[in-house]
């Protein structure tokens, strides 16, 4: 248990880093009386947000409690609440801090660059770590309470069920965070524009809109809150799945089976460490590189890792060459060929497999800042293509977004073989707990996007030097590379995160096959059964109704928008004089409202979709189908939500860079046609990338998880 | 070997129909002079384009051709030639009818609605009853030959290998004329646009812009030949994959294995007559409905078809109740659990896959109507969204391109299952083979579509009257109907084509086991390995690396054309005062080979995957993991191929008839800024729906033959 309290440890050190730097940002100055009124005012929208969403939540939370509670008992259903509220307190705070830094990063940028980007990124170091910090206390103390202290099996299935029930209380809060977050932030984002620009005629970041404050609301509500809690559902998935997976398949047959399942949770603290350390090297070289000062704490987290994670691997397993599981007992803890191969595998191979996580990520973030930055090939494309036009500038961006989707599946391929060719499936799963360890310096580079862009809202509006905003623009310009980045990152490690759940849900069949009525035969996975085909092309669909809905919500939700500006036009004539402040928070509560209720369908779709599945299937071809169409339909939700969120999300924020490039001064720039065009593609790329796209990761992950509990709960619930 | 003659007979029917219609069609009257001039260019620029298209396919075929002989022998490499040929010439008839008929459709027009819908819809039957009729042909043909003449066995590797070979050559002709055509007639769509319209300010169809007779090629390139390539294709691989099928898990266990293979001939064949017999039936009522009309003979057809399958089922099998393969050794016909439920299959059980199959075909019309039809919620929606500009339209066209794959999923998963449960693998074939039956009738709605389109265009450019033009618009929207219904159609037969494809390699696999050097264990498919997974991402990322070659080849080649009719506008200055005929043939040439260009890396794409897939992770992981792999990448292909396909092509169609619903002046019609938006949308939907979205199909297929073949050739080639 020495493992589990170091990991404990060192989420006791995000946390002590968060509190700390928090009183560093909130201590700097916060600029005139109207930067504070306009802060003000987008503090007031992120508590009535706040309020309601967490509301709505809690009670489909409470529901959900007691149905876990009931078919799966006492502890799951305490470890599924620990999961949702600590998933909704990363959001909750980032988003706090989020709001307050924003004022203080436009203060700072007054006096120097170096002083904006310290604030900004400060700011988002706190939710960073924050989120790994808090995953991690999760996980660990939860194993630490049941194995260390209640003197739990740690492969026992009490600790399995409550793992996966920590993970589903995570992965809900975070579909509604994203799912919310984003037709939120983009419903008010087209609203404001629609009502605001088209009708009233008064500029983009005016405060006498109403919904223009519900806009900047919606940034840190999309990008911030649902962000953090998207990364600390993966995060908790992740660590969580690897644990379960290593109890599942090697179980009694390790030498020391619990170092091996607290392995995860040491990666994870060590790895917080180095991303700290990192923090403290984003300074601006001579160059005066916003980005380079940014990736300089990346490389210098990612380097430090690597030495990190071969002293935390040896630390637990103590010989790296020793087979683990011992020699000749190994055939059985790996499925085919890897067993024949390797002999089964050692900790070294286990290294080697995070040393592949740690590649992936370096990759994704290469690939991804190709595809989105404004210095090659694409984004280029897309603003040449805007010469000629909307269409052609839309029809340049989908090309793009349908490209985008090679390179990173090539990768995630390779990584898999690699990875399983060393260790098979508990391979694949350090790989991808490599990854997500780098989650507190990953979403720290993502959050400090929404602070800059709100310090340039705010600069905007209480009306700073030109230089200022030359600086807030120049920070908010790096900030929406760095938000399709993570983008990216989320992606890859969410489906090789749900790779490693499917894994479980497959061994957890084997393992419970007598209690699920499971024949002899066992279940037929073969492609060439006609129901595992029906559950891929039904997995397959998922993302795509998803993505539709999720993209109507957002139209819906902007006619709303519109309607209730209007009436507070009407009803008070004297916002638009100057003479009386709108009421931002009653926008933004409807806007709260309206995307609280578009999610609801949506969000069901990944939780009811494998239930109904499997009940259908069993019912025309008995148990074994209905379990192998379900197993399907998981891999196909994993193979169609990989592209269709990677080509979202690299798209939209290809449209997004190509309309910059413009207003750079190339084609034309601002105002030029060319520019029209561009503003177009903007828009599209707006719900492909900040609301359908992400939302796809915790959609894939319920999926799996839903899965997993329903096998559980068939099994006869109880394991407690 | 009488059922085969008499599917032959059929074949020559169709056959002696397109003879005997085209001489009705060409005796009409092609109008005046104007009239006779601008069809003449299109017929120059059509002679243009074949000429072009034909040379460069047959040194790519010649190549194949040898290839095949090398690693498989004579026999077929002959049946290649014989597919290849004869699905160049569907096209070639199918386009030089369409060219011929358009204007005589126009001057039709001018004496009543009844006479140019005749015309039209006898021209678009001319091509179906031809399609059908070669591709029976050429199946029919080559059975009978090896089987009732050179005395082959009907299941020996000799007559499937054939089967095959004759299918490879059909679909890579296929995916050229499909992906050819549709490169370029949207690239002289756009380019005629940017540079007529926007650059020298003449109106959209006038004679004067050297691109616009291009881009009326186009209409036939892409709408009629590529599609009547891509359906000869579908028909011939269907056909011959559900007897390939047969063969290959019933072989000698049958009573009458001859009579077995040769049903989905009679299939075939009887279908033919019953699409004959529709097509006479297309009379506008008193309603004057010219969709109605259409429909009259569709539902005629397929009305007809169900006591037609019935007796050729009967006819063929003789007591339609009498297991096949006879009782108790026919658990060993089909795999898994359906050979336990139903105790192996009957005649009468065929006959109700083949209802499925028909059912398919109409709830898949019904879907696409609803869809892409200007009455029904989507397309009101997409034209609702156009009001708040161009951005709203767009996101609310992809909404609907995404939610358009949900209803044909569902049916067909059901269908799969139902047509599984009564007769395993080979009931999923013949509800696919029911599907394609249909081709004839199918084909001549759709290939009536470019017809009224280039006669609505010769009626503009020749200054015909506004009646006219009245009802070659009239004529001309239920096209765009049926073009999408077609598009529909063809995806949902291609996906259960390729599961039967699919199926035959799974097979096949066993069959040449120990050819192929595949140990005891067999092959492993499961969804736990993970080179399955590896080789469903691959699969799924063909699509979409595809769609994006394909739409920026249409930017790309749009480029050229612009450049071309800048040339021709000022070296030749009589051009634009009308003194001096622009070169039409030289444009189109142009196009033609920038469109085959541009065709060449997506369409090596298909045929190479599957071979660099299945050496690459042999060399890594050994043979079987390499076969596990590839046949993953083949069910990888079709799942994401079926959601791109439909997207593509219902979203394209959505957003085409949404413009044409504000042109009926709805939102402020023709003019208004809601049309300015939904023209954008219209032409992002482009290249969707006419490039991109129906190349798919034969790509899916193209993936599959490529994998059977190289297990032929793995195993040592040579059958013959």
């Amino acid at each position: 248990m020495d493992l589990t309290l170091i990991a404990i440890a060192c989420g006791v050190i995000a946390v002590i880093y968060g509190i700390f730097t928090s009183s560093q940002v909130l201590k700097a100055p916060a600029g005139n009386q109207r930067m504070i009124d306009i802060a003000g005012a987008i503090q007031e929208g992120a508590s009535a947000y706040l309020g309601r969403q967490y509301t709505t939540i809690a009670i489909v939370g409470v529901v959900v409690a007691v149905l876990v509670g009931v078919f799966l008992g006492l502890v799951p259903a305490v470890a599924f609440v620990i999961g949702a509220v600590l998933s909704g307190a990363a959001g909750y705070i980032g988003m706090n801090i989020s709001v307050r830094a924003n004022v203080r990063t436009a203060e700072a940028a007054r006096t120097s660059l170096q002083g904006g980007l310290t604030t900004a990124f400060r700011s988002g170091a706190i939710t960073g770590m924050l989120v790994a910090g808090l995953a991690l206390l999760a996980i660990a103390g939860l194993f630490y309470v049941l194995v260390g202290v209640q003197g739990a099996e740690p492969e026992s299935r009490e600790v399995v069920n409550a793992l996966v029930a920590l993970a589903f209380g995570a992965s809900l809060i975070s579909i509604f965070a994203r799912l919310g977050g984003g037709i939120f932030t983009k419903a008010a984002d087209v609203g404001a524009d629609l009502v605001g620009k088209v009708e009233a005629g008064i500029p983009e970041d005016d405060p006498r809109n109403p919904a223009v404050i519900a806009d900047n609301v919606g940034d840190n509500v999309g990008d911030c809150a649902g962000m953090a809690a998207d990364l600390f559902e993966t995060y908790v998935v992740t660590v969580g799945a690897t644990m379960v997976l290593t109890a599942l398949l090697i179980g009694t047959q390790a030498a020391d089976i619990t170092a091996l399942m607290a392995l995860p949770l040491l990666v994870g603290g060590v790895c917080i460490i180095t991303s700290i350390i990192g923090t403290y090297m984003v300074r601006l070289g001579k160059n005066g590189s916003i980005m380079g000062a940014l990736y300089k704490g990346f490389w210098t987290t990612a380097g430090l890792s690597i030495p990190a994670l071969y002293l935390a691997t040896q630390f637990a397993l103590g010989d790296l060459n020793a087979p683990i599981g011992g020699g000749s007992a190994a055939s059985g803890l790996v499925e085919g060929a890897v067993a024949e191969q390797t002999g089964g595998f050692t900790g070294m191979d286990l290294f080697y497999c995070m040393l592949i996580g740690l590649a992936v990520t370096g990759l994704l973030v290469w690939i991804t800042e190709y595809y989105t930055g404004t210095n090659y090939r694409p984004v280029k494309s897309i603003a040449k293509a805007s010469e000629t036009g909307h269409g052609t500038n839309v029809i340049q961006g989908l090309a793009i977004s349908l490209e985008s989707t090679a390179l990173p599946t090539l990768v995630i391929c390779i990584a898999i073989i690699a990875s399983y060719l060393l260790a098979g499936l508990i391979g694949i799963a350090f790989a991808a707990t490599a990854m997500l360890a780098l989650a507190g310096m990953v979403v720290a580079l993502d959050a400090y996007g929404p602070v800059t862009d709100n310090a340039g809202g705010i600069a905007e509006m209480a009306g700073m030097d030109d230089e200022v905003r030359g600086r807030t623009d120049a920070l908010d310009a790096v900030g929406n590379t760095t938000k399709a980045v993570t983008k990216g990152y989320a992606i890859g490690s969410a489906a090789l995160a749900a790779l490693v759940l499917f894994g479980a849900y497959t061994t957890d069949l084997t393992e419970f096959a007598s209690e699920l009525g499971i024949g002899a035969a066992g279940v037929d996975f073969s492609l060439s059964n006609p129901y595992v085909v029906v559950g891929l092309l039904l997995g397959a669909l998922l993302p795509y109704l998803f993505g539709a809905l999720g993209m109507t919500a957002v139209g819906r939700a902007a006619g709303d928008v519109v309607l209730d500006v209007r009436e507070q036009f009407r009803s008070n004539p004297g916002i638009m004089d100057g003479s009386s402040r709108p009421n931002y928070a009653r926008t933004v509560d409807l806007v709260t409202k309206a995307a609280i209720k578009e999610m609801i369908i949506p969000s069901l779709l990944p939780v009811l979709a494998p239930i109904v599945v499997y009940f259908a299937i069993a019912a025309v071809a008995g148990r074994e189908q209905g379990f192998a169409a379900l197993g399907a339909l998981l891999l196909g939700v994993i193979v169609s939500g990989l592209f269709v969120a990677i080509s979202m999300t690299s798209g939209g924020g290809a449209w997004d860079n190509a309309k910059k490039y413009i207003e750079d001064g190339n084609y034309g720039g601002k105002g030029s046609e060319a520019h029209k065009a561009a503003v177009t593609g903007d828009t599209v790329g707006d719900p492909y990338k900040d609301t359908a796209g992400p939302a796809v990761n915790p959609m894939i992950k319920i999926t799996n998880i839903v899965a997993l509990l329903l096998l559980a709960a068939l099994a006869g619930g109880t394991g407690v």
